[in-house]
């Protein structure tokens, strides 16, 4: 097997200096960012962190992971708030439109419309269409994700005078230009960083291999309304939910290794990179169809609210939980052809050590 | 082409003979299920009374269908609401069941269980799971649909009384000995019945055009809730589901229709006959699970109803119009085998007079 290194990374000296160079850009464009702070950025430096730990200060490098996860938190709150409103005041509207073919559908790329032979009036509408609970429910979802995401933006404006941030900030200059490693005398070949990034690609199978994908690619499979996590505990979600959270951060970080190895392997990542794309945004829409099913749980327990916003309420939860089953549908449909396309077995990837 | 009639039927004199031996047959089986009524049975003397009706006294033909239609609504009704309180008090025991490995789902063939590596609690169950409006939901449900079937039945018992029901069972007796045709001194070779038949199996495939059978095929299509029908008038359905009531009627009638063609074809109707009856269970599903819905929704504005209750009965709502675009899309996997098969384009069908 040749080792055909980019034309780019050939003068490279070792993996330390391309991973060095990697997240020096990261921290800059981290820097050159603030006072706005970009989530994306601080979840690529956790990525490198993860992936190729094993080149750098355990101790620095397990800190600096710790407060980046605390402030992806509080940071991502805000926002995820604000997709949660979003997607939930679309959904009570397109539920409760009398004519659907002026309102986008959730899914689907179907246009064939209506499509009853010809018929004139409108008569295709969503299932909550003039029902006398809509508007109350719309306003009640309306005010307390609004008030929720004020209260997550009050914590963020805290977070980003706090110490922890200004330390983190302080880290962030250095990795500019000094990059804590584990042996600081030693030195890698570039194709180190490609062993590591297939060790991502071999857990990103594993995570994915403890989920119910057979299930899943099954469509209308009961898990929208019948096989659903039962969160005895508030503070933690059963585990089918948690397996799902786990292999979007699986490919999360299968995706930021294989970025740091694009020097060295060049267009080759463009194929797995858009794959990896692909398939994350089919886990962020069933996590963020998983919250806004949980927010008009949530709502519906708001006490004195009348039957007719509480029926709304709960034909919202059902709808936001239909919208999980789908997603993780189009997962499963997904996946196998990502498996296929080869990438995980990639020669470059699966040497190991 | 040669005409391969069936040595059984070869001896037939005409279609006359065939279909009144047909229809004696039904009159027969009819009389002596009395006091009970098959409603199958009626269904099969209005099938043939439609298919063939070219062949039979107009007048006598039409009054007979219309009283048949009468029967089969006012005995259909307690069937009905019979099955729709199983299928919402199953649906509800399974939307609030605490371990769904203990519970059939209601679709789909997959048995992988909970499936996430080995965890031992249950922590899948259904969206209402240990919801405080369930019970008292479930018991509303059973309440309001109990009365409504113990009306129906005492509906059905006074029509059994009535002289319209004498008048029907006199018509079938005379049906068993003599059959009123259009032109009783004429009669047709057997194969018009073939003709007549194929003509059925044209009028399926015309209803069938007229649904919008391609956005059913796509999983998770948004009919389940953004897209249903708006009854706008309670008493009249809008046209959606009506184009599928209209399908389930052209199935039976093609199915019975085909049925009398039996003698002539044998074996061969073996497996269309099977086609039609897989395509009516989607077809059944879809309007039971219509019925079940509406049921739902009927009782969430019962008055001074509890929240908690309302929010329940939302959900099954929802639920129950999943299970419509279930079905739906199950039957729009289900037709495209079935005209592949060929039968609606069989020589001995189409040959058209």
């Amino acid at each position: 097997m040749t080792t055909e290194i980019e034309p780019a990374a050939a003068g490279a000296s070792s993996a330390e200096s391309l991973l060095g160079a990697h997240l020096a850009d990261q921290a800059g464009r981290f820097l050159r960012a603030l006072p706005d702070v970009d989530l994306s950025t601080l979840r690529r430096v956790d990525g490198a962190l993860h992936g190729f730990g094993a080149l750098l200060d355990p101790a620095w490098g397990e800190t600096l992971r710790g407060d980046l996860a605390a402030l992806v938190v509080t940071l991502g709150q805000e926002r995820g708030y604000t997709r949660r409103l979003t997607r939930l005041l679309t959904a009570i509207d397109s539920l409760t439109c009398t004519d659907a073919s002026s309102v986008p559908t959730p899914r689907s790329g179907d246009d064939s419309g209506v499509a009853v032979g010809g018929a004139p009036e409108p008569a295709i509408g969503g299932l909550l269409a003039n029902h006398p609970g809509a508007p109350k429910a719309r306003a009640m979802l309306d005010r307390q994700l609004t008030l929720a995401r004020s209260r997550s933006h009050t914590a963020a404006l805290q977070e980003l005078g706090s110490a922890r941030f200004h330390s983190l900030a302080d880290r962030m200059t250095l990795l500019v230009s000094d990059l804590p490693l584990r042996a600081p005398a030693e030195s890698h070949p570039p194709e180190q960083l490609l062993a590591y990034a297939g060790r991502m690609g071999e857990a990103l199978e594993l995570t994915v291999s403890r989920l119910p994908l057979d299930r899943a690619a099954q469509p209308y499979n009961g898990d929208a309304l019948h096989r659903v996590p039962v969160a005895a505990d508030p503070l933690h979600s059963a585990h089918e939910d948690v397996a799902w959270t786990r292999v979007s951060a699986a490919v999360r970080y299968a995706r930021y290794a294989l970025e740091v190895c694009r020097p060295l392997l060049g267009a080759r990542t463009d194929e797995p990179l858009a794959g990896l794309v692909h398939l994350a945004a089919h886990l962020d829409e069933q996590q963020d169809a998983a919250d806004a099913a949980e927010a008009a749980a949530l709502a519906a327990r708001t006490p004195r609210i009348t039957p007719a916003t509480a029926y709304v309420l709960g034909v919202v939860h059902a709808d936001q939980r239909l919208e999980v089953e789908a997603a993780r549908h189009a997962f499963s449909r997904s996946w196998p052809d990502f498996i296929t396309s080869g990438w995980l077995t990639d020669p470059w990837l699966a040497r190991s050590t």
